[in-house]
């Protein structure tokens, strides 16, 4: 399989050469901006035109920025080809024309590539809605240098375990416990963020009941993790008729 | 609701009069043998004949011996009540007899009423199936009493986990590992036994990737867990027409 | 060994005399106020007057309420024996009196009679001090019945690392993050207060670098470990001649 | 600070470069053998002859091997640096060889660089002879391709707990339990290894008893963590007079 990449000498794009690099696939053609931090394959088309990258792949991975993404978006209208797209912060005018392509190939969209949470995600709201007297609290840890908190995965899980049991997590969501704070109340939902050393991420979901508790933990221990989900999305996405996936529709977790 | 309760002075017994004293149902019979170690309410039934306890009771729940069951059960064909039945060692005669029953009424028969093993078990099988290429490892911990190893639940655990990528559980559980084994092979799945100090049971069943790793843990934090979890499956168990159930189908974890 | 219990009828006062009944030592003679809740031995002198419950015992243990524990002071100072004093929220004239008093006898002053909390705390101050460029967070668990956060314990093992590195904990102490709360200062010691279901106690103490991290939790099986802590630490003292001494003293854990 | 590398292009040796070029240090000189796969900065002396190196460097660190090691050493005889020397698998004459120049110049000698390891071993050692009632039990964990087991750090934190006991660690440890094992005994030491994805170390050593448990865990999130460990021993060394020195010596860890 020839592998387009967009944003290849970014973070996971850099991770992403390099795994395809070492397999049995190819590297069909790249796109990115900014310095070549990596060495590619002699054979890799350089370009920073999409509809060039488009004809040189089989499927495109894309962990770049908005403006490229639509770039990307605006030629696969003409050269369709399946798309993994990792990209965040989208506008309204990209999400649109992100389903717009999507009429016309198959588009695994999804802001976390990790197989790993994406089913863990899946077991946390089975288990809430099936034990509904057990009391959740969620733990995650990042590296010191993390800006915001909770992280972005903790809040989907947090909001997975809120919508399994009806409830709205602005109004039951506490981060943090100080004083005289009284008895926990029922619907009550922790999501509490410990920062340290260079973690790279670890969520914690526990469910509490007198006599027993169950805590799912995921952890990652290397960013390669996202471009390894990627990949193996993308193998299960060539398969797929036209239309627009998630990465719970690839791993078959949806009823 | 009355609940009879047959082996009402054992270690669960014990814990169940406790419960239903300090709730909202009812203690209507009860059947032991040996010394009383527990009070009664005044208006309990104490009586050693099973006919007896089926007649004063809505549902009935039985934490004792094969031949006190299996009275039970003789019973229960002329006066039948729902019943939830946690005695372990029965015999061929008594699972016969069991089938027999459950054609007039309602039985839910598990040899560990916890909830969250119940569901742990559900979701170990979904991750096993889900994520091929990630390594099974299984950790469990009990006291230092305990004289077998690993506990009949871990064993369970690797069964759902062998059994979801069509694996013989025979073949590839390997329950320890010293001097130069070399590198792990792709099938097999690790379950070691910690022992130490008073833990009521820990289970870990870990998938590990490049990348990222999953960790499902249940902890039992009293015996009392088994009692509750006897409690909630009677409380559905009345609402069910005749039948043989297991505790999965009390929690609607069958697809 | 003879044994003196004030506060036998209380939660940890129960477990005391049940130990004791199960050894090899004796109990010599019991305070309590209320209801009798357990059977003592025959020979068991029951009493309300401190002095006769000093006259029956080799050693005394108090896990009771300021009131009680103020007479037993004041007839030890008359009848001094080896006293272990678990009773919290003395007042300062209370506090006194015990100084008073260990000038004639040995005792033990300890608000958690758990050797493991003990020795953990020795412990995190020793890394927080060699370790000093590490991120320290500590996370805590306990029932969803708790009305205060953080606990007691994690104040206590928070302190250490503070004092260890020479800063004010109330100056660096953080008890929740959310939203753009930008990167971790390196002060900083997050205390998290997780709450749910009937976790008798864990903490676990983080120290957290780039490439490494050390993590280090005590958890409490359930109360007896408070019971047995006083028992153990009780052997000891009544070989040590008249002073105030802390559990670290018992333990040999100071420098 | 000039710093001299011994197998600068190796697993470590890479991380050290990076480190020292991103740090105010200096890269003083290098040798290694093989291909050259990182950059240095051009004022760096490159060269295969030790004396050079020393001549060139106010400390120097090698991660390399026994032939590689003993030339350092045989130079250093003559030109005295500080030496910082982490290779395995000295023979008894490289060994008696580094005692003879450890009389002219300070060298720390340790197979593990990471520190909290260093300060784990001392904790463990410390617990193990304080709580002489708790069940010992050890828990690691590696990447699936790791070929021993337990792991050489396992086996050192068995051996301080069994030293601290008066214990032989040939007689109590056990790796596997599997079957009618019966109950636990007093002086067994649990030592389980478990396998799998891309895990760098994970140690946890555990002392359970009635009533409550301390687990104590070392993870290595990646092996930039011995490259920085060499670099703090390194500027604690320079500091020093002749002498053989262990990492313990190097965090004050010796009573």
């Amino acid at each position: 399989m020839k592998y387009g990449i967009v944003g290849a000498t970014g973070r996971v794009g850099t991770l992403l050469v390099n795994i395809i690099k070492n397999s049995e696939d190819t590297l069909g053609a790249v796109m990115f901006t900014g310095e070549q931090t990596v060495e590619f394959p002699s054979d890799t088309v350089i370009t920073n035109d999409a509809k060039t990258l488009l004809e040189n792949s089989d499927v495109v991975i894309d962990f770049s920025a908005p403006v490229a993404t639509q770039k990307l978006l605006e030629a696969a209208l003409e050269n369709p080809k399946p798309l993994v797209i990792a990209t965040t912060g989208l506008n309204d005018h990209q999400k649109n024309l992100m389903i717009e392509v999507s009429k016309k190939t198959p588009i695994l969209y999804a802001t976390n590539m990790s197989l790993g949470v994406a089913i863990l995600n899946k077991l946390v709201s089975m288990v809430s809605e099936k034990l509904r007297d057990f009391d959740i609290e969620i733990v995650e840890q990042h590296h010191r240098y993390k800006v915001d908190a909770p992280s972005g995965t903790a809040l989907t899980l947090a909001e997975s375990c809120a919508k399994a049991r009806g409830l709205d997590l602005k109004e039951v969501m506490v981060t943090g416990r100080s004083g005289h704070v009284g008895a926990r109340t029922k619907n009550e939902i922790g999501v509490f963020a410990v920062r340290g050393g260079d973690v790279v991420g670890r969520h914690t979901v526990g469910f509490y009941n007198d006599g027993e508790f169950l805590e799912l933990n995921h952890t990652a221990t290397s960013r390669e993790t996202f471009a390894r989900g990627a990949i193996k999305v993308s193998k299960w996405l060539i398969n797929q008729g036209p239309g627009l996936y998630s990465i719970e529709d690839a791993l078959n977790l949806k009823d």
